[in-house]
């Protein structure tokens, strides 16, 4: 059966993109007879909810997006209702940055050993280890009181390693902590080229501390924008320590924010002549009267090396801003 | 078996790392004895070939990258030299921006209807649209007889929305026109906060063309660092056509690159005002003697307008270096 709503809904959608609505998206309109319909706000394809006889059915869009945000607001919420439950299965997850897994693991092995209870997992992705506790209890307050304690020793042991908790990223728990405190930051970026401020601006209401950054990926740009003596990049080179500090303090001045952050480094895949491997990444974070400096080489694609570059220099900035709290 | 290189390369790669190597990391350089070593340059976990009986095996490392590297350079030539191979199946891919999926469908009706030799497929992802031709056939040169006609089919409906094969990306495009130009660019960033130009600066051999950018998030840097008058903002905000056109205009003097390019807009979730529903973009590239803009609507999460933004941009560059090639 046809439902109006919905075809309204598509029609608006390709208004607003200023595109003609064709004729054949019309059947995403159709549905089964007995069927409700599932709004979908962020595309055109709308979701089922359907029982048959014992069974339930769900259909939901295939844009991964669309399809979790539908599974969170309307699907997840009918099928507690539906009393199809058993229980709650519960991931816990503690997110680290800053040591490799097998550090992380030495540190925990009692935890991560199997048969432990509840089962603690390891799981690396991107230089980002996660510790993920999994509980099944009869709901969630009961599964809280298993997992609460092993969390509580997880952070205990890994102190300022832990980052965030399910899906958090650096940039979560950099921009809260700037939001705190009511700091801003300005970046400046050569190898990264851009990824360090556009992660900041990836969490809504970056715009209250994030103004903005240079990226610098030439070295004319690091001079005549950036305020880097063009002897410093004569003496020790443009991915040195001394220039990723003369980078960080120089955007902080120009942009006229809390804190700078700056990134240089070798993302391959030719590497920087010989004493510069490639993965060869400085960042610095510069604030009023001072400024630090961290040093790193890592594996990897580009894209990788890039990724794991910026995510060190948001985790420099977490670093400092914990150190002033303390 | 213990292999000693194996353990070497794993020791090294800490070393570079300035971390220590575990004793556990040992067991990564155990191996079936007559297991072939398959090197692995991006990580220390390498990969095992062997031939048990009429059977091979090969196993990989776990991280995707590692294993796709090691599966193109170690595996796949291994696999067609043991002579398993029967035949090809390749997928010719050909990427699009610019249309919606069903607008592309239209265009193309009579080579993705069911049934059509060979099967052309069509997806959609992240406001790239892919037209995939399935190809079965004794070997690569016989599979090209089939698919080089389709192509060219689709290529000349299709004419400029086609931007790349296989793994090519918008970036891949505009960083090859650009180098074969000798032209240079720079951007000025505003929702999307730099992504514009680190999706350059994934190119290798972007630093040939890619002078670098200002990251203008605040109003403030707008004004101050790209030269945007404070009358354009007040009379048109700081998301519209004409604040796009005086950031790609601005950031390109500044630079002095031959093309500048800017993005504006409204990312969500809060959207900016009655007038401004979440996605809306403003993009405009710069050239001497002349600019142009674009204006555009996305739905979707935050993350995803900001990479949509981002493709748009690009790809406004891409059709404006087309275009002087003309």
């Amino acid at each position: 059966v046809f439902h109006e709503p919905t075809w309204q809904h598509i029609q608006e959608l390709f208004a607003r993109r200023n595109r003609p609505c064709p004729e054949r998206n019309r059947v995403q309109a159709m549905f089964p007879r007995g069927a409700e319909v599932l709004p979908n706000p962020l595309g055109t394809a709308p979701g089922i909810w359907m029982r048959w006889g014992d069974a339930v059915f769900a259909a939901m869009p295939g844009v991964p997006s669309e399809m979790k945000a539908m599974f969170e607001q309307e699907v997840r919420p009918r099928l507690l209702a539906a009393g199809l439950s058993a229980g709650v299965l519960v991931q816990r997850k503690l997110n680290t940055f800053g040591l490799g897994e097998s550090q992380i693991e030495d540190k925990l092995a009692d935890l991560t050993r199997r048969g432990h209870e509840p089962e603690v997992g390891i799981t690396a992705s991107d230089g980002t280890i996660s510790l993920r506790i999994f509980v099944r209890a009869a709901n969630l307050e009961e599964a809280k009181k298993v997992w609460e304690p092993v969390e509580r020793t997880i952070r205990e042991r890994l102190g300022n390693l832990v980052f965030g908790v399910d899906d958090e990223e650096l940039q979560d728990a950099v921009v809260r902590l700037l939001q705190e405190r009511r700091k801003t930051v300005a970046t400046a970026e050569s190898a990264t080229a851009g990824l360090v401020a556009h992660r900041l601006a990836l969490v809504p209401g970056a715009s209250r501390c994030l103004l903005g950054g240079i990226v610098c990926y030439d070295p004319r740009i690091k001079i005549e924008e950036v305020g880097v003596p063009e002897s410093v990049i004569r003496e020790h080179t443009a991915v040195s320590a001394e220039t990723a500090a003369f980078l960080a303090e120089g955007i902080r001045r120009r942009f006229r924010s809390d804190y700078g952050v700056s990134v240089v480094g070798y993302a391959g895949p030719e590497a920087g002549g010989g004493r510069h491997p490639v993965g060869t990444t400085y960042v610095a974070v510069a604030w009023e009267g001072g400024h630090r400096g961290h040093h790193f080489q890592w594996p990897g694609t580009r894209e990788e090396i890039q990724s794991r570059m910026a995510k060190m220099a948001l985790n420099a900035l977490r670093l400092r801003l914990l150190e002033e709290a303390d």
